[in-house]
């Protein structure tokens, strides 16, 4: 069985996790299957999805990783030709991956219990995202 | 239901990037499946599966950014061992990810505008590559 | 049909790579699905999961990549704020991911020849984990 649906997200883009755990939890909640995957996806090449635990030290201490391995100020190639100042943006979002696998089992998701999933919004500017979230199982 | 087909794709090797998204989407087309997600796998150890603004200075962006954080002029111990030159291919084969799982819903892949799917082939010299395309769903 | 498994495995940490390939083929072995995917997940937020050749050559260099773009030396403000010490673990573990998807056809996972599956501990200390299996299909 196949059950499609989508979470929204307003971000405030430049690096900012947004933990969606309780939605995507809720929306396995309400579907009709037991056990199964729910594979998250985002549309757009300049977010990405992955899991962490939600606490403010860490999710600094990511964004300081980035800022180290895929800097904001050194050139790209992709501004110089379209402007959008997002190159890094970009890169990041390749680098992390746009999609998520997270099993479920009599409808528990089976995280760890510091671990939360999140929505990671390298974009240079707020934005509307749409995660898809796609439950498949029986 | 399950259906299983590969892709096959001539690469140059050297962090070249294939725009492989007609392929897939012509195989979930050709499917008897209406919604699902299409799992795409690479069988090998130094290369891998992303998604990413096919644009030239994307590409270059992306490949400088491998070049900064797996740097090829460095020693590898799996170079010193194997002579093969290709450590660099190895350890970026692993971080990037063998693995991407893309959802589709009446037959159309959930993909943004601007966001192909892409193989990224490190290694170093040209290979002929082929991926798996697994489409589940109902 | 969806079979839910665990594999347990026991680490060193300081990331250690642990080769789970067998593990995994003898769980798709042994369920009643003939082709399909098996979903790995791991719970918890300082490892990851990922495929490699396993060579003694490459273990050394992928752990030295992570040496050089995720030190340990630098400060983190997890370890700030919670005194664990392990904060650059759960930053590459939220880099490389808690989840992979692999294919499976006719009972056999589509690995290359030199590719396996592996667990990433990137924890400080030895840690008992838990990898979920989830095998769909049909």
């Amino acid at each position: 069985m196949v059950t499609n649906t989508r979470i929204h997200v307003q971000t405030k883009g430049d690096c900012e996790l947004v933990d969606i755990t309780r939605q995507v939890a809720q929306r396995v909640e309400e579907s009709a299957i037991k056990d199964g995957t729910v594979t998250l996806f985002i549309a757009g090449s300049t977010a990405g999805l992955s899991t962490i635990e939600f606490e403010r030290g860490l999710l600094s201490d990511f964004q300081s990783m980035w800022e180290r391995t895929v800097p904001r100020g050194i050139p790209y190639r992709h501004d110089a030709a379209w402007g959008d100042g997002n190159g890094h943006a970009h890169v990041r979002a390749s680098l992390l991956g746009p999609s998520l696998v997270v099993p479920f089992m009599n409808k528990r998701l089976t995280l760890g219990t510091w671990q939360q999933i999140v929505l990671v919004d390298f974009d240079n500017r707020p934005r509307s995202r749409e995660i898809v979230l796609q439950i498949m199982g029986e």
